[in-house]
C-alpha cells in the first residue's frame, strides 16, 4: 500500500481491433494511466490463421490468444504508465463486444486451439453476419408460435446473436458442434481465464442469449428449428451472475499475466455499451446513454417493463440490478459520415482541408456549421446500414431528397448528420410513447468530439445533452464494476455516483433552431413513414442481389 | 463559280457563349469548314459592359455587338477554312437560342446601344430567370380565365418567354419599355441585320410568343395583367414568315461583314433545337429528335394536334410547314452529370482518371459500364434542375434512393444516367398515350459521344436509337434552311433528305437488359408519382428559401 491509502481498480475493454486497460482511483474515478494492445490477428475475415482455410462471405472471427495478450501486455503497461503499485490494486473488471461467442471444452479450452483448421471452432465476432438464414428461421418460427420472448427484442432477434451463431455451427459443421461442451460469450470466457471459475453474466444472457423471465427458449422450440439443436441451452450455463457481483478471485496464473496481486476481486463480465452507463454516472431510471461511434447504441434503465417497438432488447437487471435495462440502436452513424468522406467529397475539399491542416470531416463541419437550419434544402434517411430501431430492418437503405445543381458536399454532409439526429429523435419519442420516459440524454463515444454534431442533436432533440467525462467510457465502467465487486461501494449506483463522470447541460438547444428543425423533422417523418414499409427499398435490394448473384 | 458547279450555303448557329459558322455543300450536305467566335462579353450577369450598373440575381443578358462579330469574324473564317469561293455561296441561314429577345427602335437599333446604362434596354438571354414573378401571374390569370392557348404549352408558360420578359421590363423600367418600338427575338433581329427587312419567324412566335391559331393573347388579357401591357403585341409584328422561306437578300453592308456576295438568299430565322431536326433528316411525322446536352430538348412533327401533358409547346408549322411541331424538355441532363463530377467524386477517382489519361466522366463510365443492370441497388429522380416535361415544375429537386455503405461513385453516376433515360421514357410514353406516336428516336447533341449512355437510353426506351451524323447540328440545319430559301430544294423535307445526316439503328436494345430496366423503371415511376405532387419537395424548397433569405 502507498502512503496515501488510495486504492485502485483496473478496467479492461475488449474491442473489435484492440483491447484497452485503464487504471482508476477508487475514491473518485480518476483515470491515472492506460494502455492499448492492438490484436495481432485483428478481425479474421479471409483465412484462418496458420492455415489455408478460407472463410465465406460475411464471416468475422477473433483469436482467444489476442485477448490473453491484452491481459499480458496492456494491463502491466497501464500500471506502469499510471505509476501505481500493483499492491494497491483491489480489483479488475472487464467488458467485451457482444455477442462474441466461442465453443470450448468443459474446462474452457477454446476449440479453435484444438481444431485450428475448422472455421466453426473459432470465436465468432459480434459482426459475423453469416448466420442470417438461421436468424430468419428463428424469427419466423418464433412469430408463428407466438414465443413470449420475441416482443422483448422488438419483434426480431439479430443474426449476430447466440442462437443464430450456434445453429449455423450445428448445420454447417455438426462435428465441431458436437465437440462443444460449452458455448460461451467472450465476456464470460475472459472471466473464466482470470478466475478459473465459469460464470455467466446476466447482461449477455439477456440481450444476446434470449434469457427472459428466468429461462431460455424451450427445447421444444429449438428442436423444431433443428432436432440436433434442442440441447443447445445446456451448453450455456444456467446460473446467471448479477452485474457488479464478484465472479471470483484472480488466479495465480492470471496474476502472473497481469502482474496484479493474486486473489484480488474479479467482477462479473459485462458488455462495452452497457457498462458505459456506469462510467457516465447514468444508471438511474430515465437516463438514456447514447454511445455514438460507427453506430449508436442507446442504453437506459427503467422501473417499468414495456414492449417498445423496435428496441434491441429489454432485460431485467440488464444494466444494474433491480431495474429493467433497455437497449436500442442506430445501425450506422459515424459509418455514414466516413462513407461520405471516402466516396463523395471532391479533391478540392480534401486539398483545402490539407492546406488548413484539418481533417476532411472538420473541414466539412466548419462549412456546414455556417448554414442556417434548412438552407441546404435537403432531408435524408440515415438507413445506409439498415435500420435497427425502430424498424428492425437491415434491408432498408439510404435516401436523400432535395438535391439541386447548387447542392454542395457540405450540404449533404450536414443533411446526413441531421438524419442521424432525427433517427435518434424517433427512438426517444418511441420510448416515451411506450410509457418509458427519457429524462436525460447522455452522450458517450467518439462522435462527442464533433461539437457541431452535438449541437445539432441538442437542437433536434429539443433537450439539453449531458456528456460523459471520459474518452475511455467502457474501460472506466469496467473499473467501476471492479470497485463494486471488491466491496469498495455498496452497489453500481453508489460507485457510479462517486467514480462516473457526467457533465449535465453540456449542450443546450437553441429555441429558434429547434423550431426550424421541427419542420425538417416532420419531413423526415414523412419520408420515414413512406419508406418504412420497405416496399420499394426491398425491391431495389432484391434487384441488386439478383444482379450481383 | 468553281469548275465542278457545286453550290454552297452557310449556316450560322448563335449559342450561349459563342457563334459558329459552317460551310455546307448544297448537293449532299458535306460540311467543308467551320469557325467559332467566342462572344467578347459572354453572358452578362453581374455588371453592364462599360458601366458600373449592377444586375440583380437571375439576370442574364447578351450584347448585340457580339452577334455582329460572329458575322464579321466566324463567317469569313469558315469560308477560308473550307476553301470555298464566296461566289459559289447561294444562301445563308441562321439559328439562335430562344427566347432571347431585345427592345429596338422602329428601324431595329438595339436600345442597349442607345441607353447602355439601363439593364432593361439590353437583350435578355434565354436563361434570364428574373421574370418568374411575372410568369407566375401570367399563368395564374390564364388558368383563371381559361385562356385557350394555355394547354398548348403543357399548362404553363416559362419565365424565359417573351411575355414574362416584356412584362418585367414594363414594371421595372417603364421608361425603357415606352421607348421600345419593337420587341424582337434575336433570331429575327439577326435576319433584320442581314437583309435590312424586319421579319418574324413562326417558330419563336409560336413557342416563345404564345402565337396560336393566328393570334397572340388578347389585349384584354394583357391589360388585366397590367394596364400598360395591353399594347405589347403591337411591338411583336403580325406577319409571320414560314420556316425555310426567303426572309430577304443579303444587303451590301452584310455582304461586307461576311465577305459573301450581296443579294444571296437569307433564310427566315429559326431556333437552334428546332432546326436540328432538319440536320438529322428527321422532320417527318413521328421522328422525335432529342438534342441532348446540358439539358435535353425533344422536337417532333406530327399530323395530329393533341394537348400532351407537360409539353413545352405545340405550334402549327413550328418545325416544318404543314405539320404540328411539338417540343418537350428535360431541364437538366448533362448538367446533372457535370454537377456530380464536380461535387461528388473523390480525389482517388480524379487521380486515377489522370493516370489513365481520360476524363473523370470517362473513368466513371468505364466503371459503371461493367455492372449488371440494377447491381447498384439505386434509383434516382433526375429533377436536380426541376422537371419541365411532363410535370412542368421548376421547384422540384433531385432524389436518390437505395444508398448503402458500399455504394460507390460509379454506382451513383450510373443511377443518374439511368434516371435521365427514365425521364425520357416518361416523355415518350406521355406523347404516345396522348395519341402522338413516336416512330423513331433520334439523338443529337454533345452527349452522343458517351456510347454507354446511348446504350442505356436504347435499353431503357426498348427501341433502336438513330443518331445525327454531325456534331454541329444546328449550324447544319440552318444551312439546309438556307438551301431551301435559295431555291435549291422544294422544301425542308426534300433538302433534309439530301443534306441531313442520320444513322438508323446506331444502338439497338439488348432484350435482357431492357427487361431488367423495366423493373427499375417501374420503381422510377413509383418515386416519380410519389414526389410529383411536389408536397415534400416544395416544402423543402420553401424552407431553403426562407433560411437563405
Amino acid at each position: 500500500m502507498s502512503d496515501n491509502n488510495e486504492r485502485y481498480v483496473i478496467g479492461v475493454d475488449f474491442g473489435t481491433l484492440s483491447g484497452r486497460a485503464v487504471v482508476v482511483r477508487v475514491s473518485d474515478g480518476a483515470e491515472l494511466g492506460s494502455a492499448v494492445h492492438e490484436y495481432t490477428h485483428g478481425v479474421i475475415e479471409d483465412v484462418l490463421p496458420g492455415t489455408t482455410v478460407r472463410l465465406g462471405p460475411d464471416w468475422a472471427l477473433q483469436s482467444p490468444e489476442d485477448w490473453r495478450d491484452v491481459l499480458r501486455i496492456a494491463v502491466p503497461k497501464a500500471l506502469a504508465v499510471a505509476g501505481v503499485a500493483p499492491a494497491d490494486v483491489i480489483g479488475i473488471g472487464t467488458d467485451f463486444t457482444a455477442c462474441t461467442m466461442l465453443p470450448t471444452t468443459a474446462d474452457g479450452a477454446p476449440l479453435s486451439e484444438l481444431h485450428p483448421d475448422r472455421p466453426h471452432a473459432w470465436p465468432k465476432l459480434w459482426k459475423h453476419h453469416a448466420a442470417q438464414a438461421q436468424a430468419d428461421r428463428i424469427n419466423a418460427l418464433a412469430a408463428e408460435r407466438g414465443e413470449p420472448w420475441l416482443p422483448r427484442y422488438g419483434g426480431k432477434i439479430s443474426s449476430e446473436w447466440e442462437f443464430a451463431k450456434g445453429l449455423q455451427a450445428l448445420e454447417e459443421d455438426p462435428e465441431i458442434y458436437g465437440l462443444a461442451e460449452r458455448w460461451i460469450e467472450a465476456a464470460d470466457w475472459i472471466i473464466w481465464q482470470l478466475t478459473g471459475v465459469e460464470t455467466r453474466n446476466i447482461c449477455t444472457a439477456g440481450y444476446k442469449g434470449i434469457h427472459q423471465d428466468g429461462r431460455y427458449p424451450s427445447q421444444d422450440f429449438l428442436g423444431a428449428l433443428n432436432a440436433g439443436f434442442a440441447g443447445f441451452t445446456a451448453t450455456l450455463g444456467r446460473e446467471l451472475a448479477r452485474l457488479g457481483g464478484l465472479a471470483g478471485r484472480l488466479t495465480a496464473q492470471a496474476a502472473q499475466w497481469t502482474r496484479l496481486p493474486e486473489g484480488i476481486a474479479v467482477a462479473v463480465g459485462n458488455v462495452d455499451a452497457h457498462v458505459t452507463a456506469a462510467a457516465a454516472d447514468a444508471v438511474r431510471p430515465g437516463q438514456m446513454v447514447a454511445i455514438m461511434g460507427t453506430s449508436t447504441c442507446h442504453i437506459m434503465s427503467s422501473g417499468e417493463l414495456a414492449e417498445v417497438p423496435g428496441m434491441c432488447g429489454v432485460v431485467r437487471d440488464g444494466i444494474v440490478p433491480g431495474l429493467w435495462g433497455y437497449e436500442a440502436g442506430q445501425s450506422a452513424v459515424g459509418d455514414i459520415f466516413a462513407w461520405f468522406v471516402e466516396t463523395s467529397v471532391p479533391a478540392a475539399y480534401s486539398e483545402r482541408a490539407a492546406e488548413l491542416g484539418i481533417s476532411v470531416h472538420d473541414h466539412l463541419t466548419a462549412l456546414a456549421e455556417r448554414q442556417e437550419v434548412g438552407a441546404h434544402g435537403l432531408v435524408a434517411l440515415d438507413w445506409h446500414g439498415g435500420n435497427r430501431s425502430v424498424l428492425v430492418d437491415h434491408n432498408l437503405s439510404g435516401v436523400i431528397v432535395g438535391q439541386t445543381l447548387a447542392t454542395a458536399p457540405e450540404d449533404v454532409y450536414r443533411a446526413l448528420i441531421e438524419a442521424t439526429a432525427f433517427g435518434a429523435r424517433v427512438i426517444v419519442e418511441t420510448f416515451e410513447a411506450s410509457g418509458v420516459p427519457v429524462e436525460e440524454f447522455i452522450v458517450a463515444g467518439g462522435l462527442l468530439k464533433n461539437r457541431f454534431l452535438m449541437q445539432v442533436y441538442s437542437d433536434v432533440l429539443r433537450r439539453p445533452l449531458s456528456v460523459i467525462g471520459s474518452d475511455q467510457g467502457p474501460a472506466l465502467g469496467s473499473a467501476i464494476h471492479a470497485a463494486v465487486a471488491a466491496g469498495a461501494y455498496a452497489d453500481i449506483t453508489e460507485a457510479s455516483a462517486a467514480m462516473g463522470k457526467r457533465t449535465s447541460g453540456a449542450y443546450v438547444p437553441d429555441p429558434r433552431r429547434a423550431d426550424a428543425y421541427d419542420r425538417l423533422y416532420a419531413e423526415y417523418r414523412h419520408l420515414h413513414d413512406h419508406f418504412a414499409d420497405g416496399g420499394l427499398l426491398h425491391r431495389l435490394r432484391a434487384i441488386r442481389n439478383e444482379a450481383t448473384a
